[in-house]
């Protein structure tokens, strides 16, 4: 079986090799033929709405994946005409809109903070009674690693935040298209990284805590510390609302908000429907990587045991090339280097550091966050 | 860096999936152009011996290794004038020849069944009173799972074996160059996988059991079962000897056997200067696998650690295709296949079975055995 994954950078190339000893083949699809896949698997290069390229990949493919949420619409129709695509269409509209996804959230009865749509001044004006302030200014679409968006703290943050990204948008060609959310003091964020099968199983990964430097994640913490059963359960029981709504199949990861006090209130954030960065501890800190479980969900394989293997904490790569000698030379870290160029704020790997005992495991992070040279912006 | 790999089979295929997360990149060479590492990295299709694809290699490269023991002398000498060659000329010749295996073993004090050579009929009966009856008349040079080998039982087996042996040899225009093994009573078959870096450094996995069918590698139970502190030790030192007196680079894997009774006398049988298939079990077993060491070592990285994570069982999977979707329904199998076509006889891929407990272990083992659809000649 051959498997069409549209990008070819990270996600993509650590799908392959995560795929490869199950037995399939990859393809992959991106307009940069340097791209970290290209070096473990055939490219095609083109544009991700090239009726061409994508015509010789659905030629070559018996199924087809992505690696980002940010697939056209149309590339995905072009493509199901010849080839199963998964997650699917449902699950790629949705979470490329902050509006749709907050509404799903919510129509799901799942914790959201406030919101509110902004597409005009007056629009502006009515989310703002509903939601108040400190809040969060977002573009609905193509927002990453904390771009795209403005804390309004004062009254006076208002207007110059929302003139700043209705330019940026019309820049783009596109009519504001905004969400306001209200500016959530959470104790701390914590993912979801779960799978759903083709025959509809789930199965979920440990919830972790994730932790951003300048809205980009730097650190994961797998398994969360403080996590009880009934907390634990919370979070699942809002994953698989959301993947049985979607009829999901493949990797979903869902960020939540975990607010402050005794009651564990959790709010979902965001969402991604592919493998995603807070789930790279599972290659070395779970039975089955969230990888694995990717292909083996879309390739109708049966999914494997998502269980920890001890404690792990995955740290970012970030701009800068890392001192490789000195952090391989500490037993328990892992090394993952994307094949990429270095530049500020970019992820060029990670690494896991994995034991059993909490105490040794901070010492080991101690350890292996020396060696890096992490340069965010 | 880049990586080049002397042949394209499943060694080579692991070696880069477990290289390219260090940020490595691999080139194979290859006769055959559909050879399992082909679908994961870029193959120069042609001989070992073609002086042109072995410049292109070298031209591409920035360390070269081998995925089999049989690489030419000649090959090796070429490819060093341009590029360093890991782990060596002295390996390869050593390991290419029974004889001087168990000479090195006998002369590093490593115990051996008795051997002696034989090269005529008068060598053949010099042999036998040195070594007696029962024995093993073998090839000395490529020899692997079984094949050029015959069992001596009585004294009438002598000749045709003898001469079947030789004819073989003369039909590859060789004259005959045999070895007479004393037949070994050994209470089980242990492997020693390690590696020794360029600065000197040997770390070691620990002893695996290994259990052979018709002469071809079918299951390996890592770590071995009933192994003292002094016994393992006893393995390592001598390990130590060969990997220092070759000035090795690499992963090396020494196949013993151990003696029955209290004694725990060992004896060297053979060396591969490469990964093994008694060291697949790694990939999940331990906490660096020994494709990502042999990397290492290569490379000038430091070493990984050795550490076994709980117990596994390796179960080949020879001749034909397993019933993937049932071993992957099991908690704890991890599939490997290879992308090879089946045929009888032929390692098509492994699975390795992990657990902590060794009851479960063993269920696991018989429940993915089942699963098994081997046909080994």
């Amino acid at each position: 079986m051959t498997i069409g994954v549209l990008g070819g950078g990270q996600l993509g190339r650590m799908l392959a090799l995560a795929g490869y000893p199950l037995g399939l083949d990859f393809r992959f699809l991106d307009p940069n033929p340097d791209c970290p896949a290209s070096k473990v698997g055939d490219l095609i290069v083109g544009e991700y709405d090239n009726p061409n390229a994508l015509e010789h990949l659905a030629h070559e493919c018996d199924v087809v994946t992505y690696e980002f949420e940010n697939v056209p619409a149309r590339t995905v129709d072009f493509l199901e005409a010849h080839v199963p695509v998964y997650p699917g269409k449902t699950a790629l509209a949705v979470s490329q809109d902050r509006l749709s996804e907050k509404t799903m959230f919510r129509d799901l009865r799942i914790g959201t903070a406030d919101f509110a749509p902004v597409d005009s001044i007056e629009s502006l004006k009515a989310a703002l009674e509903k939601v108040g302030l400190p809040a969060v200014l977002k573009t609905r679409r193509f927002g990453y690693d904390g771009k795209g968006q403005a804390v309004l703290k004062v009254a006076s943050d208002v207007l110059p935040a929302f003139e700043e990204l209705s330019r940026l948008q019309s820049k783009n060609g596109i009519r504001p298209a905004l969400i306001l959310e209200q500016f959530v003091k959470f104790a701390r964020e914590i993912s979801m990284v779960c799978v759903r099968g083709q025959d509809g199983h789930c199965v979920f990964y440990d919830p972790v805590e994730n932790v951003h430097v300048k809205g980009i994640l730097a650190r994961t913490t797998a398994p969360a510390l403080r996590m009880s059963d009934s907390q634990r359960a919370r979070y699942e029981d809002a994953a698989k609302l959301v993947l049985n709504c979607l009829q999901y199949v493949g990797v979903l990861t869902i960020e939540f908000f975990e607010m402050p006090g005794s009651s564990g209130a959790i709010l979902a954030n965001e969402m991604a429907p592919r493998v995603h960065n807070s789930g790279h501890w599972t290659i070395e800190g779970a039975v089955t990587s969230q990888f694995e479980n990717h292909v083996r969900a879309i390739a109708a394989l049966p999914l494997g045991a998502t269980t920890a293997r001890g404690r792990s904490v995955m740290l970012n790569v970030i701009g800068g090339e890392p001192d490789i000698q000195k952090l391989m030379a500490q037993p328990n870290v892992h090394v993952h280097m994307y094949a990429k160029q270095p530049r500020p704020g970019r992820k060029l790997g990670h690494v896991t550091v994995c034991e059993t005992d909490l105490a040794r495991l901070e010492a080991a992070v101690r350890s292996a966050a020396v060696c890096m040279n992490n340069t965010v912006g």
